[in-house]
């Protein structure tokens, strides 16, 4: 995407809009995604005042549900930490940056959805619906990483990843599809698959480690 | 709304208010709408916990309300990039320019409405409902787009569009009110009138080779 | 706020938090609100999945929420706008404007809960509920262009009020107590007292003209 | 976290990533979780639909709910505004303070369950819900606002708290584990015991003046 004309090169990027307005508007959406997980507790609300209950049975009552919404923050979270650090060498937009994040925010909105799935029938009957959208964000992610690395009109004056970041996606993208197909053969492990995720820091600093290192 | 004092001349938009704010308020809305599409999805949970469905079970039970809220994203998302595009080209807000993205924004909140009722009943009876706020969007945004090219105290000191972008913005909107018009005529089109849609990106390419080699 | 020590004179403002945050915070705020106003519509379109409603009848069933979700929207529209420009002369965040400006947040969110209320029960009997939220938006946002008007510290390196805005300003908020103390004594005019708002922009031009040619 | 290499000395937080989106992303969660605290006022308009009452029955049966949400939105106004104060010293983030700040934001998020619970039922036996986030919120920011005293990397090129800030940030998450304390010792004294917050501006002046003039 970039051209040379004669002596001059033309700059990376030049002509592509500018990524902050996207930037933002991610960010304003995961905000709203992440505090809407809320939600399902918010309407439960009403049927705790008709039974007068004390602290310990709310909290009984509704222990699924402040599961799955703890769980689900986490998660989103993580996800817009991992998105933050990976736009930081973004400075253009083009359409497939543009889809493929529209396509990752798709995924954060449905979570809502399978956040209130869940909470409401904590069986580990609808877990595919949880960890699918989850999956989907990892991979979508990687897809991102992949994109950055390779277009130079994307990263305009901006420093490529390091390798270590770009395996670093790679590992949380491929541990959540883990927990999916942990799901898919084993349906009986539940949400017990998904501490697959705290595998993840340790993995990163394994790689960054070997990537730094590469005697050993 | 520029003015001549002599050998010097006012910059236009000087004293306008400054479109930052605007753009901001406006990428934020939009962000909320988007998300808020997926409530109806949210508040129909509760009924699928009493009836203790599986994976596919679910699937089926909210596919009208998956198939639209899919459908508003895309829409909403497509609307967006569009106002993004054209806004880089705005500098100073005058009030007609206000008054038109505020009814761009009341008809952006309105499709919430229509998609959560097209969800919960989704005949053809009401589709008109749903392609009317987006016909109206699309049409404020050209009317935006004509006096964009038109006030240069709007542009400041940004450079007007190229034509290419004017015809594009013409071809969307009136793609959008192509499908409120076949939706009158001929209501058993149902839904897929809404692929017309899709025509929009070549139909851009083909208009931006034409304006590009005129000959042709 | 500001002081002299010798010849020296410290700048006004100096040590107080720039107002970029809050202006950004008060956006965001104002925009969820707004959007929001349609919740009350989503939650009735499940009554309407039960009746199987066609286009006219939904539009007829909701008539009174459609237009409520309207006004509020023009009303909140429009404060966004009055607090957009007196914010313009707004660098600094002392204390009392600080107050001052989450009172008048406090009140744009409570015109949910009235927007909700007369979407209802559109009879005149709750319209104080929905006019006093108003009332009280306008006299903070008077309250706030005084205190900007009167302190250095606040507009720190930018001007103050031109006379007209100041009239302006004064102008819309007394409207909205002209609205209550109308809905106050003659409670039969209902939603038609509302209409006295729109005096407010030839009320604003007449004392602009009158402030810029004071002779007549 | 800074190091020297010779003579030279590394700028400290060179590397981290900088805190303007994750002040921007907080800014955004709090205010959702601000606006939506009216939802359980908005969700019990129905029932006020069906009874028609006029102004007075209807402030007298939502009155439980109007004062929680009054009280809560002012908490977490209050909230809002420590934390931009202590975040105008951060200018990089570690990732000890952006596990600690989205601990934060999940309590403030938490807040708007614990309103609706204590609105639905304004007995002191869920009281304990209410002000526990509170609590957490305000230990947490106390432990922020270490960190940032004692991490050169987060700071960066930004001048340190002054020492009175730092007491009046103790001083206040101290007050609300007072608050609960007091909670679970008295569990009688019921929702009086959250006017000790308004000691927290007298005594942080105390505070401040003491820490000035040592001598006294």
């Amino acid at each position: 995407m970039t051209e040379r004309s004669g002596r001059f090169r033309v700059l990376p990027g030049a002509g592509l809009p500018n990524a902050e307005r996207l930037k933002f508007f991610t960010d304003a959406v995961v905000a709203i995604a992440l505090t809407l997980l809320i939600l399902p507790l918010l309407e439960s609300v009403s049927d705790a005042a008709t039974h007068h209950l004390n602290t310990a049975q709310v909290l009984r009552e509704h222990s699924a549900q402040l599961f799955s919404f703890a769980l689900s923050f986490a998660v989103v979270a993580n996800f817009w930490n991992v998105h933050h650090r990976v736009f930081e060498h973004v400075e253009h937009v083009t359409s497939a940056l543009n889809v493929l994040n529209f396509a990752w925010m798709f995924n954060i909105v449905l979570l809502q959805f399978s956040t209130a799935l869940v909470g409401s029938q904590p069986t580990s009957q609808l877990l595919l619906l949880y960890v699918g959208p989850m999956a989907l964000c990892g991979l979508l992610m990687s897809a991102i990483t992949l994109l950055i690395t390779r277009s130079e009109a994307v990263r305009g004056s901006l420093p490529t990843f390091p390798p270590a970041r770009v395996a670093a996606s790679l590992v949380s993208s491929g541990l959540f599809v883990g927990v999916l197909l942990l799901v898919l053969v084993l349906p009986g492990v539940g949400f017990y698959s998904l501490l697959l995720m705290f595998l993840s820091a340790p993995l990163q600093r394994l790689i960054a480690g070997r990537l730094r290192h590469p005697a050993h």
